[in-house]
């Protein structure tokens, strides 16, 4: 391994699309959303582990979820849990990173991930993590990994290339492109112009940059988050880091990093990678990416008897009886302290539900 | 009130129809299955304690419910709960409550009636009662309450009278008739037939009769019943009561009472009763008694939030939070134990679906 290699692993996020499994107590990447024992959380963190040693791998979360962190990943030093006092986006959390990382190691280079995402084919991923860290080291990069669409998807945000015919494309898996533009979520007859035009690949979040550069890049695009953060340099990597973060942090603008740095930056590349990759976004994502029965339903819970049911993804504690019939395209997802019971098809409802619940 | 009058009320069955709200452990009687703070056995009590002291009501329950029933109706006194050892049936049942009343007072009148019924009607059900106390005092008689049917309900037995005109039957309202003949559950034709023809009752359950009167029948129609419980008839209302018929009740033949002495005796007389009465059966008939929303649904449970969705049943914990949508006629049931999500219409598979998981 390489000393300046480290991993920043954002993990605090809520999910609100997974209500009521996901709740403000324990958000998505703390539960074990795919019934393989290990949360994902977990999964991201042993993905990782492959390739740097826990010490080099950071944890960037709400402070009401240290405990947790520290319970999934009892190996993993408690300093390097970075706690966000307040949820400001992206683009304050990972120029805290940035901060951070280049006091503990000038010439520090890191991987952004996300906590909950699912990558099946790990070694591909590790793969091109590693293409895009020797990418950096040796060139003034921000890079971020490309997923090769496999679908006219419309939940995701999508990366222009200047790779634009299909056979630079498979040239280009094994290399980098440079971004042309990043592309919101866009409709379905835009996702579908995106696919044909074949220069186009999924935005996973998942970006690899050195952290100096990465602050120099602040700077220039977006100086009032870096500002805040900076006016005393010499806590960060010291026993005064987290007070000095609880004082400034709330102050930073609440802005993603892809509108800070992403989009006005000049030297964003990508590397497209077939990884198998899910967001797990929502029910209809996780649906999709496990396996089925003939019904082509998702039973998570070990007690589920279902009768006429179809196109359905069913959750419960594994212990709880459920007799379900009849239902066709459905969520049930039981939680002790909460039923849903949802068309599938319109989950995207399920946020704006839990938001007035909340409010009750 | 009459010192000679006693109550007798049924709770030693599970009710699986009911299931996951009812089960082995707290069968449908125990449960607050309307909604409203008390059980059904208790709702039940507390309509004869108009008519009765606490100590002319037993209760007769089997031995796993004796402490729930304590904690229902603690100013039961104990002794009034008669514990069967074993489920043999209504037959058994009665017969031991006959027994026992005679020893206590030869002169006994009792009310045999279920613990897991609704009564609507309070007062014009009391006074009914009143009237069957008058009739079998005066007469060698066995008196059923008929509830005046409201639809051909194929869930009922029947009673067939001797009132054959309605103008007879408006008269009977106030008096007493013969009964003819016990129909069992009928198909949907006869049960029309039934309504029709004007002179048949739904068979409640509920039955009035003299102890000393009703052990003669019992000699004359279900001699093997009354022999095993006759053994020693020193042994009733005493303190040695329970552990002899822990000995000898096991060997009773298992037979209903309708069967043992309704259809067999010919002193059978009806009096036509408009209560309110629900057997509360099914989820069906729930649904069917209590007040529903303008969908139709009736929600059972104070945090339930329904979006388009119709002609259901909804019951949970009243804390836990229930978010249902799309709907149209379902049951849905949550419990601890075990979640129902089932079609209203399909309802009659439900006691078959539990038979099959207690297998398990």
């Amino acid at each position: 391994m390489n000393n300046n290699h480290y991993i920043t692993i954002m993990a605090g996020g809520v999910g609100s699309r997974f209500w009521p499994a996901s709740t403000e107590e324990t958000p998505k990447q703390f539960l074990d959303i795919l019934g393989v024992g290990k949360s994902l959380l977990r999964l991201t963190f042993e993905r990782f582990l492959k390739m740097v040693p826990a010490d080099h791998i950071l944890i960037v979360t709400n402070k009401r979820y240290k405990a947790l962190t520290q319970e999934h990943l009892p190996e993993l030093p408690e300093r390097n849990i970075l706690c966000e006092p307040s949820r400001n986006n992206t683009g304050p959390c990972v120029a805290y990173t940035a901060l951070r990382l280049k006091a503990e190691n000038p010439d520090a280079i890191f991987v952004t991930a996300p906590s909950d995402h699912v990558i099946l084919k790990e070694d591909a991923f590790l793969e091109k993590i590693k293409q895009a860290f020797h990418f950096v080291e040796n060139n003034n990069a921000i890079v971020t990994l490309g997923i090769q669409p496999t679908r006219p998807d419309t939940g995701y945000g999508y990366i222009e290339t200047d790779c634009r015919c299909e056979g630079e494309m498979e040239d280009a898996s094994v290399g980098v492109c440079s971004v042309n533009a990043f592309r919101e979520k866009p409709d379905k007859n835009t996702a579908k112009e995106y696919i044909e035009a074949g220069n186009y690949l999924w935005n996973a979040g998942i970006f690899i940059w050195k952290a100096s550069e990465l602050i120099v890049s602040f700077k220039d695009n977006a100086p009032d988050i870096i500002k805040v953060l900076s006016e005393d340099l010499n806590k960060y990597n010291t026993e005064e880091e987290q007070s000095y973060i609880d004082e400034v942090y709330p102050n930073t603008p609440s802005i993603s990093v892809d509108y800070a740095i992403l989009e006005r930056a000049d030297n964003v590349y990508t590397i497209p990678a077939d990884i198998g990759w899910s967001d797990l976004g929502t029910w209809n994502s996780l649906h999709a990416f496990l396996d089925k029965d003939e019904n082509e339903t998702v039973t998570l819970g070990a007690n589920t008897h279902l009768i006429n049911t179809s196109g359905s993804i069913i959750r419960s504690d594994s212990n709880k009886i459920v007799v379900v019939k009849g239902l066709e395209n459905y969520i049930v997802v039981d939680e002790p302290g909460a039923l849903l019971i949802y068309p599938k098809n319109d989950e995207q409802e399920i946020k704006q539900i839990v938001k007035s619940l909340n409010k009750k």
